[in-house]
């Protein structure tokens, strides 16, 4: 095989695993977090509040590690340096 | 094999198996979510509304990571650089 | 292997895996959620009709990340735009 | 291996997989629900009925998946376009 | 390998691994829901019959995803259009 | 290796593997069923016969699985179709 | 390798594996079954004649499992018919 | 390889083997049966007796899969059919 | 392959996979500490300020060793020194 | 490579491994076992006699799994059939 | 592949593997201590100082494993005594 | 590779593997057992001579697979009757 | 490839790997420690120092499992016989 | 490769793996029985000297598993009968 088709194929594969792989944790991260403000309002309704405002600040703090696997997903695919530089 | 192989396979590969191992976790963590809020709502019928406020906000985030999967899956499809680049 | 064989084999290869790993994860997850269901009916038969609303609304969500591998899976066996190319 | 041998093998074992993997989480998840409505009527007795009609429900959700993939394994054996391409 | 041996090979394989693969999940799946309903009879022995019903139709849904897999792995020892095509 | 050697050396693993495999989750969902009848048996002695007689019911149930995979071995070892047409 | 390398080869691999997975799953299932039976009879020791014998069958049950596997061994050590028709 | 290297060192891994995997299982269920068998022996001390007895029949039970799998090594080692007829 | 092509395949596999793996943990662990929090809220309404600060100082900590992989797959990508060397 | 390294290679390999493995499991339940002891004798101080006695009972039993893998590991070092006849 | 090509692309790949598995059980042990921190302060909010001091020690020392993984990567990447000989 | 490399290399990975992995089973068990008689030491602390001595009887047995383990691989570094033979 | 990249790479990859597996295991294990340490404190509020004190001896002992490997590490990176040797 | 570059990579590898897998057992069955020391403590704070005797003499032994791991890796470090024999 030449530079370009194992440069390209590596990188639609990492750009795809890096997402897959990277939304596992999350979601599940995620999930136990809403189960665990779910039963906390079921338990002390009146704290609603505080529990939502602390669960959106938790689930953006999670998110972030989604958002970085995205982020390399994308420069593979779009501004992809090694692409770039042979494809050139 | 040459390259227009090379990069087709390697995109329908990666195409199937990013949504694939992508929406296991989302799955989970809904289905999680989706069991204490019921739980929740047979504890504290009162609070059926917060709940289920606070039930979809969750499903929302933990959706978005599915599609950041099914968003690479269906470029990878549709409008693949590396595939254009190489047919074109 | 030419062409031909090349994407015809990782075209069935990726639809059957596409699907059978997508369905592990909603499967799981609705048995619980519908699990769930049935121990809050029992335990507050009162708002059984808020249960079964609140299920079904979460079982469509969770559905739904079996249908994205299920239409992956279709696009690569009846649409499938590798195979249409080389093929053609 | 020549195509036909390729294509042939493929789709026999993607046939028999994508059913045999396919069929785990449906039978757990099954099994799981039936179970929790087995302790729910032994909990609650009087309702019965909801309970069982909410079972039938969400086994039928259940279900479904393990459908599509017995619909993809019977296409592949049956109705494979690839096959019909090659040895046509 | 000639085709006559791959296909041939790969049938094989698929028809035992198929039938093996897919008895793992039913069997447990029927193991968790008998013991339920064992203890579920033990903890109210009035609803008998109402528990025996719904384990029975419960096992069959299970056992259905087995019989899945047994056809295929019958299709593919007995009734195998790509052998009957190659041998033909 | 020539067609003799490669159909029976897959006959023989596979033969081997499908009652290995097929027996793992029978015997384990067995040895779930029989220690909660144990129990439900200590729990309430006096509905040892119903107990007894659903326990057999569930036994003979999920036997049936490991029997698909012995008749399955069976067939490959003294029935196998494609060993006939080989040395036929 | 020649034909004889290969079925013996096979023959004795699969031999000892059948056995050797065959026994994982009874010896669990049989351990659980026993522990419990020790915790019924503890725990109820007027009915330690019925626990005793359902210990019994349900023991016979699950060994019938590791005596298939026990079977499909000695049968590949000692009868196996690939081996006798290349050797014959 | 020659057919003398071939199948003696076949049987010397699966000797090894099939007594190493063999013996997992067996140890597990035997640690769980006498783990619960002392917690009965302190829970109803004047049990003690028939708690022994059903202990060692058990454990008979359990220690034979291990059995058979030291008798299939022995035979591989020391009466192997195929090393026999081949060094013969 | 040539260097070029070897240094750039594997810049690009390491960069999206240290990334993937390495979000794993962190929001696993996230989602736990969130989780926990939000029970302490439920649990102790009066002490949420002490327990938001403690919960952010650990996500800081948490998060850490996300970056540590982010900042090796940021070098990895866009100031590789093996990279420059070959290509300079 | 000749007959003698791949004999003496296999001997070395599976000496060391059927040891490892064949010790896993004895370890843990004996560790198992003893954990129970302890816990009973703190129970149950009257009974340390009869639960020591049943303690090293079941040691010996499940150590006789351990003695089975050490016997074949050291039969294969010291008075390995093949060896002998190999290098005879 | 000449020696430039094998130290290069091995110090990549293992400068990420080292980082990205080596932050995987900090940060869940992270999580694990800051959560039990959290519910520590709820249920004893007097010792509030005493859990934050112990919890801090506590994180540190669990961040010293990662941090010894931070310092092989970046050695491999900038300070590599191979790579250094090699082009040196 | 000629015999000496082969034995050599062989010897050292299985002299090392053996320790490892024999060493793995022998910690946790022993962790377990000694987290186990500090529970009973702190519930029953008049029995603390009792369970100190069954603790260091039990510890021994169990750390008796351990050095099974590290005998074999003692034997194999400076008493290793293969390298002995083909290096004599 | 000669000697001194099979070398170099060798000592790379182990460098690196020993560090990270080595991690996991400490790191976790002291991940267990603190946070029991931390609900020791809040249950025991009086016992904080000698909690602290055992705390800490415990971290030590099991830091040192992490520090045998950063040693393997730094032996393989800067004082390396094999590669001495070779490069000597 | 020749003799020198097997047996130097075999036990550059294995020096490291060796302790790298060997230190995972032992860190967390300490980290179980500091954590279960720290809960006794707090439970029954006057056995305070008697815990924590047990718990060192338990640790030691339990280091005792990691020691003989890091003794094999230095042997093959720096005095391999192996390597001695053949750079000798």
């Amino acid at each position: 095989m030449d530079s370009v088709s194992v440069i390209g194929m590596t990188s639609i594969v990492i750009a795809g695993m890096t997402i897959a792989i990277g939304s596992i944790a999350p979601a599940l991260g995620q999930g136990k977090a809403v189960a665990q403000a779910l039963a906390s309002i079921a338990q002390q309704p009146d704290e609603a509040n505080t529990i939502s405002r602390t669960l959106f600040v938790g689930l953006a703090m999670i998110e972030s590690t989604a958002i970085y696997c995205f982020v390399v997903s994308m420069i593979l695919l779009f501004a992809n340096p090694f692409w770039n530089l042979i494809t050139g």
